[in-house]
């Protein structure tokens, strides 16, 4: 399988560090035997249609420079659309960074590779959560597969444990804590009773929140991931400007302390059922979606099997490289499925 | 698919209850068209190759009598093990109830079911705790599938997660919470500090206990699961005689409120890491495994999603019929996948 990776971040990285030292079992495991035609970066691309020598392209990285300062195989300043249309390869791993104001570059990346035939999996929300339903009708239309388990939950399958192991259910809500940042946020204010700014800083020192943190905190990230849940899982075509959301900005000491009073906390909860929003929801201690720390957790409520939860970390480079193998052994397998019919 | 159905208490029933209302579903959607040709229960059996009237086996057992009883198909004191060599089917759906001591009659249904040509379908602990080596490798011998992810979390599809949602990955540690009995007693005693003895009794009262609680409250219950988990997750050929197995008899007020004074709490814990084990465990309340009251919980440690946790209900009538379900439309899948190879 051919891939072009664009994006050569912290999960691009890892996602090549698995193919390097998981060669062996993708292979005989799963018959998938990645081969890495080109990488994007900002500074550039390196092209190999015969396989870029992995190790190499994550030493040159590991030295701060441009993947296109590759001596043998490097091209300075070749844009991914450039890239993507030149590049014989079956599939594109879409790894940019997220942009949910008008969803680009990855936008333009996506379309690009569905025109050209190309199978997409992403692990940038930002495209998802503005474009849908325009998206997967494309790449219907183009006869190709889209997979994007890493926007939602990092490595945690909260996406493949809906459309796979409740087949034959049927899923009438769900809702979940989908960012670790404010819920790591509410945890310390809730525990250690000290105010939003206080921890906001602590946590910005930690690596745990953004410089600018306002995609965290006023609940976008969220709403991009509940975008995805609803149009993947429950078939709603809605998109991020469908949505009601209220960020953490305006929780207080004083209304956590309340909550606890009854047995309850504050989590931030992105909810669909019926209408999608995010909203800071007091849920009971004992709900089993009452995580803390940078956890994640998903409830999916469903006809027969019941109320359903998944929990874990919802980020991270090996935890969301993961889920990009993950997508690209589902893509193996339905292919070889396609090849057979 | 022809099915055969052994065993017509609450999951047997619920099964054909789905079949009846959600007919269209499982043909349009994935294909599985489902024909009960027998159903077997301790009377005796109803049978008609051209498939069996379930409004009518349903309204016979709410009656109360045996599905023998039924003027037009039934056969008095037919035993399964007759019903399944003499009757055309592709599956047997083996729900009769458990038993640890050798795993009879369940034990003998499945081996003749996959003697004969048959895939299998079974929500019974029993045969798998004594023998699932054995079984695995009879089904493979006779080039059958054998599903069985009502054993372990009821609807909730704990099996399933780990096998289709974690491809990929390796699987290093399970622990969890297999048994929802032993956790309402546990919860009861910490929460409202009330002795062992009389939670029981009162759980009893409410049906949450059997009238001999011994498999529940001795661990046994949780062990069958742990060794189910163990070969079909971690790939251990062990069975339930190589575990370490103590219930929840001994533990004290005072033992939940040292762990309490240390922000944990006692949980009965089914733990495969090196060796396999059932034991009451000292956890921290903020693990995402300490769950209350009737839930299950597995946390399955991988190497690089991480800790990935699913919790529901352990047990229901819909919802482990809708385990069945689940497993019906996976052969079903595959048979299809086998037919096109």
């Amino acid at each position: 399988m051919r891939i072009i990776l664009v994006g050569y971040g912290v999960v691009g990285q890892n996602l090549t560090n698995m193919f390097l030292h998981r060669r062996q079992e993708t292979v005989k495991d799963y018959g998938l035997n990645p081969k890495v035609v080109a990488i994007v970066d900002k500074g550039g691309a390196a092209i190999n249609p015969k396989g870029l020598d992995l190790e190499k392209m994550l030493t040159i990285k590991k030295r701060g420079s441009t993947i296109a300062a590759d001596k043998e195989f490097g091209v300075r300043d070749m844009s991914p659309l450039k890239v993507i249309t030149s590049t014989e390869a079956e599939v594109v791993v879409e790894a940019s960074s997220t942009n949910v104001k008008n969803g680009e570059p990855g936008l333009s990346h996506i379309k690009t590779a569905f025109k050209a035939g190309m199978h997409v999996v992403t692990t940038n929300k930002g495209p998802l959560a503005l474009a849908f339903p325009a998206l997967t009708d494309l790449a219907e239309y183009n006869k190709v597969f889209f997979r994007f388990s890493g926007t939602v939950g990092g490595g945690t399958p909260v996406l493949e444990l809906a459309k796979k192991c409740l087949a034959g259910d049927r899923i009438t809500a769900t809702r979940g804590i989908l960012n670790g940042t404010t819920n790591y946020i509410l945890t310390e204010m809730s525990e250690k009773h000290v105010p939003f700014d206080e921890v906001l800083e602590s946590a910005q020192k930690l690596g745990y929140a953004e410089t600018d943190p306002s995609m965290d905190i006023d609940g976008t990230d969220a709403a991009c991931k509940v975008v995805i849940l609803a149009n993947w899982i429950m078939n709603k075509k809605i998109t991020l400007k469908d949505l009601d959301v209220k960020g953490i900005r305006g929780v207080t000491l004083a209304d956590l302390e309340k909550a606890a009073m009854r047995g309850n906390t504050i989590k931030l909860i992105g909810t669909i059922n019926g209408k999608a929003r995010v909203a800071p929801t007091e849920i009971s201690r004992s709900d089993p979606l009452c995580v803390s720390g940078v956890l994640n957790a998903v409830t999916f409520v469903s006809e027969f099997a019941g109320e359903v939860t998944i929990i874990g970390r919802g980020a991270g480079g090996p935890e969301t490289a993961s889920a990009v193998l993950r997508d690209l052994l589902d893509i193996r397998y339905n292919l070889a499925d396609k090849l057979l019919t």
